[in-house]
């Protein structure tokens, strides 16, 4: 195009790319460019304000290294991971949260109602709940995958005083489709806020805290496999979660029991659970794998 | 925000926000999220595709340095960087065009008329022209800062076998706003086609070649600053620039001249200019500086 101007550009983007361009791949780029052009005229965006996006995408690049990814935590704090994990799971069933960035593969299997908590510090906590398809028919064979933080709000990865897959573990429900397991609760936890996104963080007043969570990925045949978090009420930072991972069924209840009545019996650990000791019912809905 | 949807996590960006946050940060960070957040809805963008871009964003901070900025290039090469010169440039005088990466601040002073030319294989081309305000009046004193490529389309940066500053020079013009050098035709450009760009020229079809260009910084007292370059017609990628530089007004013709008749009187090298030679017309109009 010999004239390129604010008013062509756009469509010069999608002119010079040739004809044998994968469809999808266009059409996304596309948009992609779409939006940044709209983006820039919208905001009338200044030079010295577009090298300073630039410079943060350049600091982001060097600070990122295979352990440390500021581009996904960028994804993470602009929304753009919750949005596109909430575009991929429009169904009925459990909704899904954020996977971030502390899942380990090959966490112990552990068998319904074992003992998580261990040595741990800190109260004790029983979860316990039902895997079922969306009609409501519990789920034989679903594996639970299930991560968390200590009371010092660190994931075993992040915490040498922590042994390997400390509060990981994964369970197999049984025909009734039950879990059930002892652990402690798991506490706010800050995302890294001394790179880039830290700045962006500071320059808009916002928090790097996310409320406290319990992370799951469950897993049956013929069903979308569910990755989300489970969140606790009355939690200061349920409000502004860092990364926008709250949604309302995704917020259980702690409740104390003083004495051991409601304890479920077949918990690896019996009648030796500390008083006062939590309880979290949490039921996971999986929908249809062709939904 | 306790229950994050597709529908209001755009707003709980915004929401989230401090009610200090300086107002034109905020105002250009909520329009950025806005078209992010559009453009993954109306792609209904895939977990997959989400982590392929973010793939892309990690590959080009690796392959970053102090002297090689992905960032910049895909700026470029999506447009961005051209549309926001236009953008700080919606005034009548000559357009702006890419700054580029290859301008040394420092290239030597040189008399109007003088031979950039010097020991460089080629044809002599013979650049005159004007710099004048908007209403035609010239500009004295006016700096113009010139550079470009040898005929082998390498920057003096890039080769080794060319001298510091070959082919970049600075002249001021005197009372009547005239400028003129002696100096080789600049060849086609690629830009670097080795990382994630490069994957992305080659997904959709595209070139990474620039059209041949001569560049150009303006600076005189009470105008705006003019960074631009100046195009040859007839150059094969006219029409698909890989940064989206062309403007209609930029581009020029090399006449071909088979005696020395047309050869201003003041250069340098005077008649000595080897047969045929070329010649470029081009005047520099500068916006008021408050325009």
């Amino acid at each position: 195009m010999k004239n390129v101007s604010m008013d062509t550009i756009t469509q010069a983007f999608l002119d010079y790319c040739g004809e044998e361009t994968d469809p999808r791949t266009l059409f996304v780029l596309s948009k992609m460019v779409e939006h940044a052009h709209a983006f820039a005229k919208e905001t009338q965006l200044t030079h010295a304000e577009w090298m300073r996006g630039l410079k943060f995408l350049y600091d982001a690049g060097q600070i990122s290294s295979p352990e440390r990814n500021e581009f996904v935590l960028l994804s993470d704090v602009t929304g753009m991971s919750s949005l596109v994990d909430m575009i991929g799971s429009q169904h009925d069933g459990t909704s899904s949260s954020v996977l971030g960035p502390f899942h380990s593969v090959g966490a112990p299997e552990m068998d319904v109602g074992g003992d998580l908590k261990q040595d741990n510090e800190g109260a004790t906590v029983v979860v316990e709940g039902y895997v079922r398809s969306i009609g409501g028919a519990p789920v034989e064979g679903a594996r639970i995958e299930l991560w968390q933080t200590a009371e010092n709000g660190l994931y075993y990865s992040q915490d040498a005083a922590q042994e390997d897959f400390n509060l990981c573990c994964t369970l197999t429900t049984g025909p009734d489709g039950r879990y059930a397991l002892t652990t402690v609760k798991p506490a706010p936890y800050k995302v890294p806020d001394d790179g880039p996104v830290g700045e962006l963080f500071r320059a808009t007043g916002r928090t790097p805290w996310r409320p406290s969570h319990l992370h799951f990925i469950v897993q049956a045949e013929g069903h979308k496999t569910l990755v989300t978090e489970v969140f606790a009420d009355g939690d200061p930072y349920l409000d502004r979660d860092a990364v926008f991972g709250v949604r309302e069924d995704l917020i259980m209840d702690y409740a104390e029991h003083t004495d051991h009545a409601a304890l479920p019996p077949d918990l690896a650990v019996g009648q030796n659970v500390t008083l006062p000791w939590y309880k979290v019912d949490f039921d996971f809905v999986l929908a249809p794998e062709n939904g």
